[in-house]
């Protein structure tokens, strides 16, 4: 049972983590090395955010669940689950790793927030590495449900479905990987789509705009409820592989017209770059990523109503 | 000027066609060669639909400017422009634009629903063939905006330039590619997608439901607004430039780890297929497309009340 969480690491993602906790009823205690007083301020403001857009009844009621603490040891002795989110870098991790393993209890859980790193290649030394695995959130975690759970080759068999039944609990989408992959599923299915997207702009097939609007009037359109596979299943008249078997050649064809190296060139990253830029501004970046947080929200309110 | 509209070929692209185009207060006929009478009550159904769903203040005006025509060249002679959606098979394909060519204005357009072939694939023997293009909708193109035009290398130069302001006039979402490959933007940016879910699926590091719910729930989130390339813009703080600096290594190891093979296994497919069926049997595949179209409908009315 896990009933009392520590977030370890209060940047966005920690503040968002913190957030979709405490909105769940979980008491939270917040550790970071920074100014506690602004992470607490950043916390407020987001959680007010999201009671405008009538994503959280209570707002202070979510507020008063929080408690902050500088101290590492104090912080994660009682936790059950300690949800660590530092810099993304390989030495940070370990060390941070290795801090909370010698103050934690030895039967907490500890998910680290990385989106690059295999669990295993900064846990290996710790005397509990059987209780961490990698616990990867979509930024912000409070307004994006996503989670992605993936062991670690020496982790506690029952742990993964314990951190999805908790995820569940609290309102997250958790999916679990079997094992360690280089980008998880997320970010791997998210490079595939822009090295094509890199590819089609870079060979001057449409503008960065035009590309954007096939995603989010065309294909995010139905990806946004239901994900790429029930879309072909719901797509022909008997289910996934009646469309396989039409189009799976199709499908084939695009592939062996991909060239073979398909990083994205310099040329095609100046191409998007300033294609955007022209679209919005660098002054209007930080404005429109608001808007973004915005939106989010509205579209997770819209997505719960609709039970999607 | 577009004023008047005839859609040949009324299955289902072609009916969603006519829905588009009369909502938006255009004149409609309706050419097919089966029969007529079904294909008004089932547009009259989906019409209904979209009411319920606040879609549509005037079903009735709406229907009153569809007009139904059998014979095919009473039906173009008077267009402005002419939306072909016959059966997607290629001789098909080159015999209806041989008819549409014989009795078409020589001003006016001609799109085709293709979702398959390349425009000079099929028209290159019209008399008319530089007034010919592809339009490709996404179904149903009355709830989703998207529409690809792609010219053919004898496209009389504005014309698909008419057709995008056309598109917009009407509220679809029109982009433009400058000339033709297999697929498009959008079904190379799915198959892309598809392929990577498929590879993770075949070596099972996750299930097809985890899979579905790391678009839904994750990529859909943002993609169903913003796109790929406003994503990335987003999500470091100078912008894409930015973006690309720091992850296209990541992005790069990930393509070379790709297997140069990418064709769907027959295994992978008979594992998403089963997995789906789990989820939801056969007999509630129909059941499922029309929550579908309903949640497709709702989608739509939510970005619109949010301008996305």
């Amino acid at each position: 049972m896990i009933e009392r969480v520590t977030v370890v690491g209060a940047g966005l993602v920690g503040q968002g983590w913190a957030i979709a906790f405490a909105r769940a009823g979980v008491p939270v205690t917040v550790h970071d090395v920074t100014d506690l007083d602004r992470i607490r301020e950043n916390i407020a403001r987001s959680v007010q955010g999201l009671a405008a857009e009538g994503l959280c009844e209570d707002p202070q009621g979510l507020l008063g669940r929080l408690s902050f603490e500088a101290d590492l040891g104090k912080a994660v002795r009682d936790a059950d689950y300690i949800q660590e989110s530092v810099f993304e870098r390989i030495e940070t991790k370990r060390a941070i790793s290795l801090e909370i393993d010698r103050a934690m209890r030895p039967d907490a859980i500890v998910g680290s927030s990385t989106s690059g790193f295999p669990g295993s290649s900064f846990t290996a030394e710790c005397s509990h590495r059987n209780r961490f695995l990698v616990v990867h959130p979509v930024n912000p975690p409070h307004l994006i449900p996503l989670v992605e759970i993936v062991p670690a080759p020496w982790i506690d068999e029952d742990i993964p479905q314990t951190v999805r039944r908790f995820m569940e609990a609290i309102g997250q989408s958790p999916i679990n990987l079997s094992r360690e992959i280089d980008g998880f599923v997320l970010n791997r299915l998210q490079g595939a789509l822009l090295d094509e997207a890199f590819a089609l702009l870079g060979e001057g097939y449409a503008t960065a705009e035009d590309i954007d609007k096939a995603v989010r009037d065309g294909l995010g359109f139905r990806w946004a409820f239901m994900g790429p596979f029930e879309t072909i299943d719901l797509n022909a008249p008997e289910g996934l592989k009646d469309y396989a078997e039409r189009l799976a050649p199709m499908y084939a064809r695009f592939a062996e017209q991909r060239k073979p190296d398909r990083r994205w060139t310099a040329e095609a990253i100046e191409t998007a770059h300033w294609q955007r830029r022209e679209l919005l501004a660098s002054e209007s970046l930080r404005t429109r990523q608001e808007w973004r947080d915005r939106m989010l929200a509205r579209m997770k309110a819209f997505k719960s109503q609709n039970k999607l």
